[in-house]
């Protein structure tokens, strides 16, 4: 089954539920839900899952704590997966300009999972939520029975609060004219060992909110990019109804990827975001590449397409790599 | 490796982060976590997990949707397993007199898990937390990949307000010379088909607010019932530093099952809760029936013991079935 399918199934019965629910502001489909509460904060909710065998490699055994092929220790390894689990999740809290109030954790054991392993997991889901100025306040272990060991299963849910003055950045508000920048650089995240970037990215948070602090409403449209440039630029240009022209020879690429890897790897966590034509983004000590603009679509299908340096385009909006 | 061991151990990880979190008004331990928005508002927030083979019976395939051995389609018990989801979390909101605001659902699926089945599972998610006035705002889903093709695994979060005048009631502010009541029956919820109890419960989130409604501050403690009276009578018990002494004749006995079931079965979902002496509840339609008294140890340990009708006493605290 694939995910973006499905995503879109569940976005459709979403949508059709009654609307009941006038608290809900921002419905499901964009980075994050927002809801607002009785005496009048925006809350920011998001979940997201982490699983054995689809975002990161298991060890051949979680039963000691010795070093594994990246000479990591099984409890220094569990640390990442749990960083990772976190930061995905915060990442999209960032993607709106927010800033995060308060996670709660879900994991689900393999059966036979040692229990020295689910402390140190444990422990480090709260010492990267703390640190993270995210404190974890709940969370429920279970395990698998041996019937149907299954892989680890961490399900992050993040609260946060938007941006007080700027409010939630959606995807969907990205207007013709407007200048697209990337965060960082692309590309290459899953690449070699297992200790890719995906698993020591710095969730986008301070920056989202610098964004939002400096540029206000001229701050359009922002997301984080976790399918790959292709993919995501093409469902910021879908939500919005505009075509996201990317200049190839801008898109920054982390050293050893390239264009390709950019667009489609994956699991970056850069911030993807549409200005005002000409209302400069503040400088980030992570780097801010302008990349494209906004078109109306003229007779196209809303998405994404690249420029090359001969002038010729291609259609990049199915490009990412899928989650499943 | 036991539950109860492993979230004493999250307990202590908890509650040793550093205080820098003043927000966070309830820590984790209780039924929910509270947490305090920058306007006043105070939220509660809790995650539950239920997963195949532990908390349900997966079906030999989820392939085709025919009737299984109970004469449910697929489809039909998937909905009870989402129902069952939404209300193990919703339970817990109850237990504090909240109400809930909202949930976030994420579902990781057996490999092969074929698309028609996820989309029956989001829907009846979808339409469970809509029915319990909490619209499912966010979810994640993801695939175990072949190699581990694991159960299937719903996590739910839910966040919650505070009951407006009465706040959160936890489980540890029972006071010695407390009556102890409880909602419904217990006992044999698990019992027989795969159609038990625990699977078409109605989480007590209108008894919770209506007994604090009506109890205001004289509602001293709540926690829900979901590892058997024993257990968590002695965890309300400890959590309070006294004894819960249950009349073992009182307690309301599910027909077809006795006081032992009442006692350790689990899954019930009812109110266990403890008020001022002579201060009577409102009366329930699912029924509220006396059941102890809070003592003072008295150089035994905390915990829960039943009274029978010879005079003799049975330390009840360990007895309760432990949701792995």
């Amino acid at each position: 089954m694939r995910e973006l399918e499905l995503l879109s199934y569940i976005e459709r019965v979403a949508a059709s539920q009654p609307r009941d629910f006038p608290r809900v502001v921002v419905p499901p489909g964009d980075d994050c839900a927002a809801v607002r509460t009785p005496s009048g904060d925006l809350l920011l909710a998001k979940v997201d899952q982490v699983v054995g065998g689809r975002h990161f490699t298991p060890p051949v055994t979680w039963d000691r704590d010795e070093p594994g092929p990246d000479g990591l220790t099984r409890d220094a390894y569990l640390g990442l997966i749990a960083r990772k689990s976190v930061a995905r999740a915060l990442s999209d809290i960032g993607a709106m300009a927010g800033r995060p109030m308060f996670g709660l954790a879900a994991a689900c054991l393999p059966a036979g999972f040692p229990s020295d392993a689910a402390e140190a997991l444990a422990e480090a889901l709260h010492r990267w939520g703390s640190a993270w100025s995210c404190p974890i306040v709940g969370g429920d272990i279970a395990s698998a029975g041996r019937a149907d060991p299954g892989p680890l299963v961490i399900g992050l849910t993040v609260i946060g609060l938007a941006h007080a003055s700027r409010g939630p950045v959606l995807r969907s508000e990205a207007r013709p004219g407007d200048e697209v920048y990337v965060t960082g650089s692309l590309g290459g995240s899953l690449e070699a060992s297992g200790l890719g970037r995906h698993l020591t990215f710095e969730p986008r948070v301070p920056e989202g909110a610098a964004l939002a602090d400096a540029l206000g409403a001229r701050l359009h449209a922002m997301m984080d990019i976790s399918d790959g440039l292709g993919l995501d630029a093409g469902r910021m240009g879908r939500a919005s109804g505009l075509v996201v022209e990317l200049d190839g020879v801008r898109v920054p690429v982390t050293p050893g990827s390239d264009l390709r890897g950019a667009l489609r790897d994956g699991e970056d966590y850069e911030l993807l975001f549409a200005v005002e034509a000409g209302a400069a983004p503040p400088e980030l000590a992570c780097g801010v590449t302008k990349i494209g603009v906004c078109r109306v679509p003229d007779g196209s299908t809303p998405g994404a397409r690249v420029r090359h340096a001969d002038g010729t385009t291609t259609e990049v909006s199915r490009l990412g790599w899928e989650h499943t």
